[in-house]
């Protein structure tokens, strides 16, 4: 199957400004209610919202094998679930559809009116049902400083996370799409020299920069899925803000993993850009040394070059620049991480959810947490109203952005952006 | 709303065995596959197995708020979602059904032959689609236990344990429904001594006598579950096997918890008991002390009298019982549980399952696990063919069982039953 959407010479009929995340070669899916009330699946080529349930009713993916309501669904998961060779038809098709070369929709008025939408027209919503949503800690960077600071230099990296990308279970329910603002969470927390943990609002929220991918229906439960297969069962990324409450996790994460330090809420943004899309930016992943265990070896370029970065935005204020980071840096590549997470026979569903972890790079202005911006506090980060933060304070809304970039081409994934408010109060908000 | 579905006076002209757990009281909640092939919502009182959405069809809850098709589905997520006053005039009307007074279906020949089967007749399947599922660590003797034995009888016990209910959170796509095999997980080990890890088969798949809990729609995110509120959101409950494989959980667990050693699988019972069966059997909880936090603190008796037990059959032998527990064992409640898995915020929705983690009582023969059991593999356990056993050999079937008994009612869970196979060969098996 040719990846003809590709083609970094086709130009759409569609505007597109020149530092677009969304040229005609990035075509991805999303959900989304439109201002008839409608929720549909759909694109965006530019600034402009393309519903693919309305092009289908209109017959413009005749030929592919899709079944008649495929697109007019609240979640991506049954388009997902349809495999590769279907999304492939459907972006290559979309391409078509857009090419400036093709007139038969862009001279079509009455057409357009029901399919194209500006981006003011719509809301975003969540694209999956995530069924389940694993969390990996794949940044050596990362597992480094946190290790550090917790254990020291000499201890930074516990045995085991050389020889596997070490993971955990997260909370499906509290995903929420970019836009939705989080509350602070309250919990316990044992303050440094108390003798009784105490209860009330957490004082170390933090974000966490990180990618997220989205997996197919991909294996029966038993069934590992070997690492030369784990790609196919990649439907595409997101960014992912997997918000942290530091205080409640350090008192609560011993010995079972972190529990409600996280799952208050991870925000992801709301257009998948497919595995396809990101072909042309594929690089070698670090070096692994110790080389690790046969079933996480493979060839290739598994890595993807990805530019990210993250901003603080205080209430009236304009936004801080407080990393700058890349997906590549990730030690453990996702295939890695998809037959890890297989090889004891867990089933993988349409829909679920992989995260990177924190992607944290080697200088200290790309690390992927307020935890190691600040390193636990000992410094703070100047924000453009002259305020310091250490971590995110109510109001502050934080910004996270991706994107690659060749001659030529750009491909981004626009951004996720979330307000924290104050703690939720019953009272007020009743 | 009065419970009328628990008059224990009340008898069945359905014939119930004196020793079963299901009699009119009970009227527990399910799915199965019929001799037609058709999938749907039941009950059960007796050996017979009741089909709810022919009883639906043909009227029987004519003046109980229901839509049409809600027991026509392959899960029972949204007659969960109906919330507790639905499922309350839904199983008192079942009981008036099938009370021995009431002669209406008993003398309907007809639609007996469209409501009613063997249980020969019919497949039993997952009851629910489990968005989210956590399991909690509630067992002060399991967590004193397993601590003595990593760390020693002076550490047993992590800092945080008598303070919160410890949970994490597992993985929903492997959670399988009793009579499914599991398969032995092959995966990442250090063995003892080693300098580098190995791959391969596990070699201590164990498992972990527990119950869990099925919540309904209970909160939107952001939103604590004051903890006087949380038995509302509690449907009902199911035995459940959480398969360990006690090598892989060790060399992965640090520092993010079990992933692997837990995720390739977890049985439960088909039958779903409800809360309200259960009423007649609310005992006390434990003594908390020190006393816990106020969030956590509630009155009246929260734990329930549910006698566990868990056995061992070997291919072709009959099976031995190794323990026997009681869910009244737990030092944290479920309350507690769900009010401290929400006061972040965190958002549990209808089918979401928590799991109660290993209940191990305080004698040696009440130990909820073979790491228990076997005290780390230092002692056998006698099988009733002569073999021994330390963990869990390949085509060893486990069972669990659940009563609750007073005067004249006994109300059970039937069995959790899993045969554990070897590891999967892709070969012989494509």
């Amino acid at each position: 199957m040719p990846l003809s959407a590709n083609n970094p010479d086709r130009i759409s009929w569609l505007h597109v400004n020149k530092d677009s995340d969304f040229p005609i070669q990035n075509i991805p899916f999303g959900v989304f209610l439109t201002r008839d009330d409608i929720i549909t699946i759909g694109t965006r080529i530019g600034d402009t919202a393309i519903d693919l349930g309305a092009l289908h009713q209109l017959g413009y993916f005749e030929g592919i094998p899709l079944t008649d309501d495929i697109f007019l669904q609240d979640t991506l998961n049954d388009f997902i679930a349809d495999g590769r060779k279907t999304w492939r038809l459907v972006r290559n098709r979309i391409a078509e559809i857009f090419d400036a070369e093709n007139s038969t929709l862009k001279h079509h008025t009455k057409h357009k009116e029901t399919i194209l939408f500006r981006l003011d027209e719509i809301e975003m919503q969540l694209p999956v049902q995530i069924g389940d949503y694993t969390d990996f800690y794949a940044s050596k960077e990362h597992a480094t400083n946190v290790g550090t600071m917790f254990r020291g230099a000499e201890n930074a990296l516990m045995p085991n996370w050389l020889h596997l990308p070490v993971g955990y279970h997260g909370r499906s329910s509290s995903i929420i799409p970019s836009g939705i603002p989080v509350h602070r969470p309250q919990g316990q927390t044992m303050p440094d020299g108390a003798t009784a943990p105490v209860f009330g609002p957490s004082k170390l929220v933090d974000f966490e920069l990180e990618m997220a991918f989205i997996t197919t229906d991909a294996n029966d439960i038993g069934e590992p899925i070997p690492i030369e297969e784990a790609e196919e069962y990649i439907f595409g990324l997101v960014l992912f803000n997997d918000w942290s409450a530091r205080d409640i996790q350090k008192w609560e994460y011993v010995p079972l993993g972190p529990f409600l330090g996280k799952n208050f809420a991870s925000s992801m943004s709301p257009w998948i850009v497919t595995l396809d899309a990101l072909e042309p930016f594929r690089v070698e992943s670090p070096e692994q040394n110790p080389k690790p265990l046969s079933y996480l070896q493979s060839n290739g370029k598994k890595s993807f070059d990805i530019n990210l970065e993250a901003s603080i935005q205080p209430k009236g204020a304009k936004e801080a620049t407080v990393c700058k980071s890349n997906f590549k840096y990730m030690y453990w590549n996702m295939a890695q991480q998809l037959a890890h997470h297989t090889v004891n026979g867990c089933p993988v569903n349409s829909g679920d959810m992989m995260g990177s972890g924190t992607i944290s790079g080697p200088t200290e202005d790309s690390y992927g947490s307020m935890l190691e911006l600040s390193w636990k506090g000992t410094k703070s980060l100047k924000m453009k109203d002259g305020t310091e933060r250490k971590f995110i304070n109510d109001y502050d809304t934080v910004i996270m952005r991706g994107y690659c970039e060749n001659d030529g081409t750009r491909i981004g994934f626009g951004s996720v952006k979330t307000q924290l408010l104050p703690v939720f109060n019953s009272k007020k908000n009743n």
